[in-house]
């Protein structure tokens, strides 16, 4: 597969954008014309700079308007394009775009749009180019595929073909299996990209939603394999421009295009039997479960004295590093004091459990995740680390069926883990953060990558704008991370570690005895709770009385606290009764509220 | 006309909205329920908090998913129904929202919700409340306020009413002249918010995209307008959110929805004949044009020499304060170095003439705009300032038919004003710069309060995002105002002023004699303008050889070029042949690409 992207698809000039490409790995360019135009490299210098890094120009786009015109505005249209023509000669660009005529087409005809073509076509035929002639979702007449293919064959001219776009044909709703009925050599290009479902005018859906493939809602590996089930064997292309990318620098969203598109080839090329004509990278199954949190800080000191309310064992001292070992159940929270110098309390890293740890590293590597360096010293054992796109460090663990991991072991003079009546038993959910501007390549990295499920995407008020948030979960909840995204302005991003217990009053009863000063919850949710859900007010009570907040679905009851915030993060102790299934989302803004007052008052 | 608006507009806790709402000018709040729950105030701690700062309690909302159902469901909706009223009893509210059933409807019959209407009236009665039924735009079954309204008429009871809120009905395209048909006494509640013309699913457009009145492309003076001539006279109630107003300090939103309601009722007052009804603020024409623009620095020599090469006179220097003024034809700059330590050179102030400077300043005062004290000595002309959302201060002057300003006799020591062949000879436009915070109170600062016109939004590409534009500008276009809102990230705001002369290519001409180094336009420009245009390649040759860039529209053509940027601005020579009446936009993404490179390169 020839890996080809848009240069509409970065941001910065024309220079870096074509260094992000070679860097990420991809093979080719299109050359976005306004790029060209802001560039203060000559074509021949473009050209130079493409062949020393390894880049070919793959496709120079878009020359609009053309087709479906009046005989005086054809005449000039020609002239337009030969210009065009002149300059991909410079470029040594060999196909031109042409997309159906949004602006300026009068006729709408198949006969008069292949005659058009027919004539543009020898006009390049001369200059050695040939059209890949394409129908936009939002063009005057021309908006579907099959009558661009139509008009194509109508032309029938050897330098015209069609170029095939994803998002062009998919957000019309068309049907892609018609592109199985065009022969290969007919399709001179093909572009993919991916888009939430939205509904939207498909002109701004296109112009400010694109996404890269797997972060969307369509479905791509169908539309690549009929692409490839033609024959097809040219360039497939990324072109997905979107407000967030335009802000990106460009060499981490050219490495996040390359991974989705290896990604998206992987998942076609075994959904589709197509491990002859498409890349293949190793498989793996998503983890068993959470194998340990990493909280780093100069000081955890904060931290120890509120896993020991929560019940936790200290299990000691690393024998080489300035990391500390506490758990409860199955929950395993590894304090890291190196290189944490003025950093306060955050998640750092996390520990994930597999059942075969070598596929789950080998999958990762291949698709070009970054690793963590980690030293290692004699009779340690060995995690494989990555860096995900949101910063935090992943660890790779074979599953514990019965018992502790081994490298428990590495751990000296601890105390024995002594289980306390329904106490912590393991860890639930691990809340994230990530920014608007690492969001999508981060959901794409824990579910192209990763394999695990995403969720549906939801909203919540805070007293300073709202959050979105996404659950990423395997199928069986072993791992939960559901990953908010901040407002731009005025908030503190905060993590939250979330234990799970069989009795959330009990724990909180004992932390409180020992101390432990909770989230204040306000009596007004109370009132609102009992009223909501219709609750025994003896309940009501006690959950008042320990600051335990509810929320309850169709299939169980949640009951669950926080403690107060710690650095940039703080823990939560749930508890699942029945089948519930969610995450109190109901309760965050009364959380967030809460936490906002005693940030006001420094607290 | 009773000023309300509901908590949910503004951020922050609730203790801070209300205060916002007090100090704003509001007569009162809807409790918007979320923000009681989360509240550590008691209801009783409320009720007293806005008596002292003399704000009404108008209404407790919402109320949700009420009628349209089952037996057994209606009884605990019922009981979920007393609880709330309790809570209203002790905040001394006696109005509740309910709102269209959207989730748990399942009988879609007029006289089954009108039945429960009315036994949640009597117990509504018991309570001494009543309730404001309002068909949301997405509700399961009733989405049209007629319908709403039929169903309350049936329910037949003093203790139902309707809820009239211009979003729900707007959006749906509802005819808004059937609120003549309610009796004002069954009119409970009035709602008002504005939208952008969106094509989206309502709900998102809700959610997200609500805005003041006069912000949106909604007819709220005809909405408002169908409320009065009920002879309606309870609260007139802002009901807004969007992402930005959920991120901007309550204060300053709270500010800005007060003048926008105020203007509102001025413009329907006047508009529809209803001056007895809705308060008044004085009139004003818009301005006549640009007085002069103020540059401020701590040094400002650059600007200087810059000025000179453009062929500006110095006028002199301000007898009192360390002010310059050049000027060249009617364009005058004043170069203020006073207040500036560690400020670049920015566009700190412009001057507008005024036929009427007395109502002009009436009206703004009156609209509640902060006004910029000035020291002002004997002699000295008075120009009365106001501080704009965005920061710039504005100046209001006396229009000059003939002659020069009388303040420019202030200045002394400076030359006489020589005119230059063909030279500059006005203030084209002045390029503005917001926030996508204070975006949207600009533009309504711009044309509610000063009456200019809102051209249609753009959206320009730079290396590092998109910028969104919109111009905005009195009908003759004397005073032209494109206001540009940046992108969040890695932008450096810049400002502009453009000039105005009868041929651009001397002025840069001249202005390269002296000295001066234009901002740098690429080759593949020039040959991407001739073969878009069909230009004479020797007229390109000219435009090449001077750096000016070129447009044409239907209306007439466009020359202009760009000084390098100075501080955070830069100058922008223009030349409007015929009937040109825009930018050059189409230029706009290779300047801020030359502008980026010059950045990256450090020069």
């Amino acid at each position: 597969m020839h890996a080809s992207i848009a240069t509409v698809c970065l941001s910065g000039g024309l220079e870096e954008k074509m260094t992000a490409c070679a860097e990420a790995g991809f093979d080719g360019i299109e050359v976005f014309e306004p790029d060209l135009v802001a560039s203060d490299l000559s074509p021949e210098e473009i050209r130079a700079r493409a062949e020393r890094l390894g880049l070919t120009l793959d496709l120079y786009q878009p020359f609009r308007d053309f087709e479906g015109v009046t005989e005086d505005l054809l005449e000039a249209n020609l002239r337009r394009a030969e210009a065009r023509f002149e300059v991909m000669g410079r470029l040594g660009i060999d196909t031109v775009l042409v997309c159906s005529n949004v602006a300026t087409a009068t006729i709408d005809s198949d006969e008069v749009s292949a005659a058009q073509l027919r004539r543009l076509g020898d006009l390049a035929q001369r200059h050695g180019v040939r059209i890949a002639f394409e129908a936009l979702a939002w063009g005057r007449y021309i908006s579907d595929y099959r009558r661009a293919w139509r008009i194509v064959e109508l032309a029938d001219h050897p330098a015209v073909g069609t170029c095939l776009d994803s998002f062009h044909i998919l957000s019309r709703g068309h049907d892609p299996a018609g592109i199985e009925e065009i022969p290969a050599e007919k399709i001179f290009f093909v572009q993919l990209a991916d888009a939430p479902a939205l509904s939207m005018d498909v002109l701004s859906w296109s112009r400010h939603h694109r996404l890269f493939p797997g972060e969307g809602d369509f479905d791509l590996p169908a539309f690549l394999a009929h692409v490839v089930r033609t024959g097809y064997s040219g360039p497939v292309s990324l072109e997905v421009f979107n407000d967030t990318f335009r802000q990106t620098a460009a060499g981490a969203t050219a490495v996040h295009a390359y991974r989705s598109l290896i990604a998206l080839a992987d998942q076609t090329a075994r959904r589709e039997g197509r491990t002859d004509q498409l890349p293949t990278v190793p498989e793996s199954a998503p983890a068993a479960g959470v194998d340990f949190v990493e909280i780093k800080a100069e000081d955890t000191t904060e931290v120890e004295i509120v896993l020991d309310q929560l019940g936790f064992a200290f299990r000691g001292q690393h024998r080489t590093k300035p990391v500390r070992l506490w758990s409860a159940g199955g929950a395993r929270i590894v304090l890291n004091e190196q290189y944490a110098r003025d950093l306060p309390p955050h998640v750092a890293g996390l520990g994930l459990q597999y059942d075969d740890v070598a596929s789950a590293e080998a999958r990762t590597a291949a698709l070009g995740v970054t690793r963590v360096p980690r030293r290692m010293q004699a009779g340690e054992q060995r995690l494989p680390a990555f860096a995900t796109p949101h910063g935090l460090e992943l660890f790779f663990a074979e599953r514990t069926r019965a018992g502790e991991p081994g490298w428990v072991d590495e751990f000296e003079h601890g105390l024995r883990a002594t289980p306390e009546p329904d106490g912590v038993v393991a860890v639930d959910h691990v809340n994230l953060m990530s920014t608007w501007e690492d969001h999508d390549e981060t959901v794409h990295f824990y579910t192209g990558v990763l394999g695990l499920e995403k969720g549906r995407s939801n909203q919540v008020a805070s007293p300073h704008g709202l959050v979105r948030s996404r659950v990423l979960r395997t199928a069986d909840g072993a791992v939960r991370l559901p990953l908010n995204v901040l407002p731009a302005s005025r908030t503190q991003p905060t993590e939250h570690v979330a234990l799970s217990c069989p009795d959330a009053i009990a724990v909180a009863r004992r932390a409180r005895e020992r101390g432990m000063r909770l989230l204040p919850v306000p009596g007004n949710y109370y009132d609102d709770v009992r009223a909501r859900f219709g609750l025994d007010p003896a309940f009501v009570e006690r959950l008042r009385e320990h600051q335990v907040l509810y929320d309850r679905d169709q299939q169980g009851e949640f009951l669950h606290f926080y403690t107060r915030q710690i650095g940039r993060l703080f823990i939560e102790v749930v508890q699942r009764i029945d089948a519930y299934d969610g995450y109190g989302a109901e309760n965050a803004p009364v959380r967030l509220a809460a936490q906002s007052r005693l940030d006001r008052d420094g607290r």
